[in-house]
């Protein structure tokens, strides 16, 4: 898992360098065009991440966001989210990432959830112990002890529910002790750093969760979709909760209904 | 003025220096203890800018949200917020601020907006070129041409609106082009930035909106109550709304009615 690893972090290095000249430019994205600064570094940073990738494991596959699929039904497919948290690129936040998950035959086994303006990175997986680089500080690992009536919740948007899925979240976040919105997938990182304690959100795409569960998960967490099943390509129908530990996540799936 | 500057400038790297051992310390806020990290760290702050500022100027009033006011019927009057974004600063986010206005009269004057973890600060006021230190990009300046269908709106939290004000937001945040939830205090200085277009909260206290106005105005925008009201202490009421330019600032309190 290793040279996985290695391969991974390179190819960061250069997504990282193609997106920062694109941030806080001035000129906003627009929607009628596709050269909009938010298009062109998601692009150009997917494009990195993908030749990177594909140089050090010629046999991966590859999904993205931004590109068709290549051989996606490969063993082991690299999952690709170059910014995640377009609104947070566009209005200058440092909480967009970009995201890089490993799957073996659909399950994620390693990810990275990467911030190249803050130079923030976390990551984990199987057999790769949770590490973190970064200068604000924090390290690794969630809260082992934390219930949900001490938990900070996190979600980005209230925008992104359903009415139906609102209404279950609100049972959660209603029992939980603190909300903040708004983090995008950072959040995730906060989480295995024991800052924030559940997050659940709902409309992700594989490229939105792929990388998170392996770095939570190598943290002490737990990440399930809103039924409790593990993530699996293909399974995940876009409907996530992440916690610190398993007694509380039985705690919000039991919120959840 | 400048003399201010220079004093509130000292008085900030103080500030931050006492804030930044307790950012993500791994414990988290207790409500029911007073020696949680955020409870110290902004008593801390506070503590260290009222001294650093009263040794400045001895004759200046201050307004802070930890201790009681002292003077606070002097010409001019410091009023500082150590720590805006408690929440944001408990779940280690680097959006929460320090903020310190300097008031003439009861009217905003000078204002700085400080994050000492990424280290970047707005500031501007009369007479003081609307300015920014940072390492992220960017540079001071609202949009001038922005109107509220291509803008960019932000508030921190659904939670600090009543029924009713929500119902006057969302004409406004419907008739925006984005909308992103979170940001506190730091909202502000992107808006300065030309990074967001639209800002409008309720139930702020004079520590929260003093020093944001003479920043966001110096860099170009207008901030009002949401009946179009210059903030003024014992006038503003709470509700405060900030936009890029007059323009846009005309339509957005046409949108809350």
């Amino acid at each position: 898992m290793l040279a996985w690893v290695a391969a991974a972090e390179a190819a960061l290095e250069a997504s990282g360098a193609a997106i920062r000249p694109y941030f806080r430019t001035g000129t906003l994205a627009d929607d009628k065009s596709d050269e909009s600064p938010v298009t062109v570094a998601d692009r150009k940073a997917e494009q990195v991440l993908r030749a990177a990738l594909l140089a050090a494991f010629p046999d991966c596959g590859i999904i993205g966001e931004e590109f068709p699929p290549h051989r996606p039904d490969q063993k082991y497919t690299w999952v690709i989210d170059p910014i995640d948290g377009t609104r947070a690129f566009i209005t200058g936040r440092t909480t967009f990432c970009t995201l890089l998950g490993l799957l073996e035959y659909g399950v994620p086994v390693l990810g990275f959830i990467d911030q190249p303006i803050t130079r923030e990175r976390f990551w984990g997986g199987r057999g790769v112990p949770a590490s973190f680089t970064g200068g604000f500080g924090g390290k690794m690992g969630t809260r082992q002890n934390v219930t949900l009536a001490g938990a900070e919740f996190s979600a980005t948007a209230p925008e992104m529910f359903t009415p139906a899925q609102m209404a279950r979240l609100d049972r959660l976040k209603g029992a939980a002790k603190r909300v903040y919105w708004g983090g995008d997938a950072y959040s995730y990182g906060l989480l295995a750093l024991g800052q924030i304690d559940v997050v659940a959100e709902c409309s992700l795409k594989p490229w939105d969760w792929a990388a998170l569960a392996p770095v939570v998960e190598a943290a002490g967490g737990v990440v399930t979709d809103w039924q409790g099943r593990k993530l699996k390509l293909g399974v995940t129908e876009g409907d996530v909760v992440a916690t610190a530990n398993a007694a509380l996540h039985a705690e919000a799936l039991a919120a959840l209904g």
